[in-house]
């Protein structure tokens, strides 16, 4: 990832505020002043006190709720940690709790509750205390399973640990309930084939029981792929778009390579929005970097390739921030494209582009898509708490042979536009093949071969795992 | 169904107001004047001029919409619907016909579009134009198969008819759109396991493609059953509340026999709204009268048993109104659930009495039961569009073998009481065996054995149709 060095913005505390400086950098070509030195991050207590701008939406519940414990009560967090029945955590789970505790399905505090999964399940939305009701359309639950309930007893809290035993948090006040796993799964994808890669991955073999309470964070998580520095939480994200003088934020939610369509899009997104008045629209412009699906492309070689992009000057790096998303991505449609919308309000984002089939896929078992490529948007719009988000539907890019690039679809000449499935493009990848001139800026598609290559079969016939490590 | 003559009464119009009288009676023992005349019904546009008081919950959206053509557009109508394409009513699909037409689903105005299909799957509710929120659990869709939307073309408009070909409705402004039946099932059950009543009777075998539209009812739906009388609309109702003065109406859900446990909570219940205030507190005893399961009692033996009920002086008449619930069973739990309390707001009750796993059945393909018994209490408190609706949690009642009848269950002494579940009850009385004295009045008991037996299995070996005629 050397090469990414080049696009390192080492952000300046702002003196004129008690706010820490954010510690992590992002993509900004347009600053010639750089500096690779990437401070070690420091979140805490500090960020709690965090004042947002009164030009950002306001986040869901009216305050960013962070879940890290104080710095002066970390070592007495840990050593409790000691003496109380421990959970260790999977990947996922450590996903989630880093979710959790930089706020991203704010107002929630901890793992859900079973008054907090019902509503979910059923509502997509959860009411809150003074009666005002927040979207929110993923169950964030963590499953244990009899021997776990047996062990934790009667205590009314846990430790959280890694796969190395160091505690990452503490649940407390915690509740224990039945994990309907069937029903979870029929609620929340619409159905119970076998194959949902979510399913299988988390929720099929996991216990039979969820665990709900507050969270306390005592190490933030981390992940140690080169890639930190880019997962700005969203108070980071929300002091960014204040320095950069946003007044509005738009807010893009991607899981596969930048092609010039969707550059397309961002861009015209930036004019359209220029021209209802905003003066300085910002792009959030934000991969998902949780766990997704072994055919998907893994999150460290989209990073090298949304860096080309930029580095080609297909986005304008001054009005754009790249940061990652740290939840993992559940492919439920309609249901889970909510949860997308939810957590960038979060960020600060108040505008959001929504696509064709978001967070869509094949259904597991039957020749068809498993959602209609339309319900997204449509869910999207009517759904409960996010009436303040302003929703942006994708218009359809293709490639226009007349023009030799992408544009947005003319249906009046419909043979003059190819268009490229991400399923094409992965096969034309996969087999070196060249899209038409003017797809995707060259150095980006070169990250795409380069990645297929990586996956070619070694001489022992064995194929690489392609989920990043 | 002679013998239930003696409870009718023939309500008389107000004179005080242009309403028209109501033209079904109802339970009324009390009432010593009585007339067994009963006067044929006369449903139409002046309902939709019905001023409900000021008193009663208001319904969903603000008024009831009730959808029958006015009389003189009648003959029109039924002109039309000859030249419009027709669509073939089944019985359920006739049932939702008769629960739009009387306005139990309140503002829906007649099939739902594919907008109001999505949030009603996913969100349990709807969103009104001024903002507001109404709750509406369950799809009320008419399905069509892919000749019929071939039949229809570019028709705006289309009839529903009768097993006879008979106009009941026209559907207009239509809207097809596509039946995922998967994920309708999924969303709304929480499995797809084969084996759903509903399901199976209404839904796997449906056409591809539901059919929305507003809805002009021609005809009011009877069923000739001998119960026709029985089925108080909304705004009838209403207006019996009105007349008798309930300033709280509370509602009872009930698809089976009624026993003395059930009359204890209801009287019980009454005693708690008079301590909280109100002076007259009147029961809305609504058993419901659509597709039910082929084990469940048919409808005309339980009215014959809460006939037997009234007459045993079990629940005071005075305060009493028995009245048909026309809506089909789902079995659909915390779902269903919902659509049964909010269809009773639209009906003038303001509080709801909600039971163990309301709406529940087994899972059709495991053993154990399809819901939680709790989360069907819990996901109703929480819903949205019924703030307005006092929900009242069923205490449990059990045979106290100390007191020789039915008590609330006390936990410091469970070795006094008997459970007696559905499945027990039925099989006492298909066996003739009796259950303790005080379980049910000896009346009411018989009536459950009398239908039992007619089930018995004939010389020619056949079990006759246990779902009623």
């Amino acid at each position: 990832m050397s090469s990414m060095t080049t696009l390192f913005l080492n952000l300046k505390p702002l003196n004129s505020s008690p706010l820490p400086s954010t510690r992590k950098t992002h993509f900004n070509s347009s600053n010639l002043n750089i500096s690779i030195s990437v401070l070690p991050k420091r979140k805490g207590s500090s960020y709690r006190k965090l004042r947002v701008s009164s030009g950002l939406i306001e986040p869901d519940g009216g305050k960013l709720v962070e879940l890290f414990v104080k710095k002066d009560q970390k070592d007495e967090k840990k050593k409790e940690a000691l003496l109380i029945p421990r959970i260790k955590l999977s990947k996922i789970d450590l996903e989630w709790v880093h979710v959790l505790s930089e706020g991203w399905a704010s107002p929630l505090n901890g793992f859900m509750r079973e008054s907090q999964f019902l509503q979910t399940l059923h509502f997509n939305s959860l009411r809150l205390d003074d009666g005002s009701v927040v979207n929110m359309s993923v169950p964030i639950v963590l499953a244990i399973d009899d021997s776990q309930k047996l062990r934790i007893g009667e205590s009314s809290k846990v430790a959280l640990v890694d796969s190395d035993d160091n505690p990452i948090a503490i649940l407390k006040d915690i509740e224990i309930y039945k994990h309907n796993k069937e029903e979870r799964i029929a609620r929340t994808w619409g159905t119970t084939a076998p194959g949902l890669p979510y399913a299988d991955q988390a929720i099929t073999n996991a216990g039979n029981w969820l665990i709900g309470g507050d969270l306390e964070v005592i190490e933030p998580v981390n992940y140690n792929d080169g890639l930190d520095r880019f997962r700005l939480s969203p108070a980071q994200l929300r002091e960014e778009f204040t320095k950069r003088n946003a007044d509005a934020v738009f807010a893009f939610q991607l899981r596969n390579p930048v092609h010039n369509g969707h550059a397309l899009l961002m861009t015209d997104t930036r004019k359209r929005l220029l021209d209802m008045g905003y003066k300085n629209p910002v792009l959030l412009l934000h991969p998902l970097g949780g766990y997704t699906k072994a055919d998907d492309v893994p999150l460290s070689w989209r990073m090298k390739q949304h860096e080309k992009v930029l580095e080609d000057g297909v986005l304008d790096p001054e009005t754009t921030v790249v940061s990652i998303f740290p939840s993992p991505m559940h492919y439920a449609g309609p249901t889970e494209v909510q949860w997308h919308a939810k957590a960038r309000i979060n960020a600060g984002a108040n505008f959001y582009i929504v696509g064709r089939d978001p967070a869509g896929m094949g259904h597991p078992t039957e020749k068809r898509d498993l959602y209609d490529a339309d319900h997204g948007k449509k869910v999207l719009s009517m759904a409960p708490g996010l009436e303040r988000l302003n929703i942006l539907p994708f218009k359809v890019a293709a490639y226009d042979k007349t023009q030799g690039k992408m544009a947005f679809f003319d249906p009046s000449r419909p043979s003059d536009f190819i268009f490229i499935s991400g399923t094409k493009m992965r096969t034309l990848a996969r087999n070196k093949e060249n899209p038409p001139n003017g797809f995707m800026c060259p150095g980006g598609w070169k990250v795409l071969v380069d990645y297929y290559d990586s996956l070619a079969v070694p001489e022992n016939g064995r194929v690489p795992d392609a989920v990043p490590a």
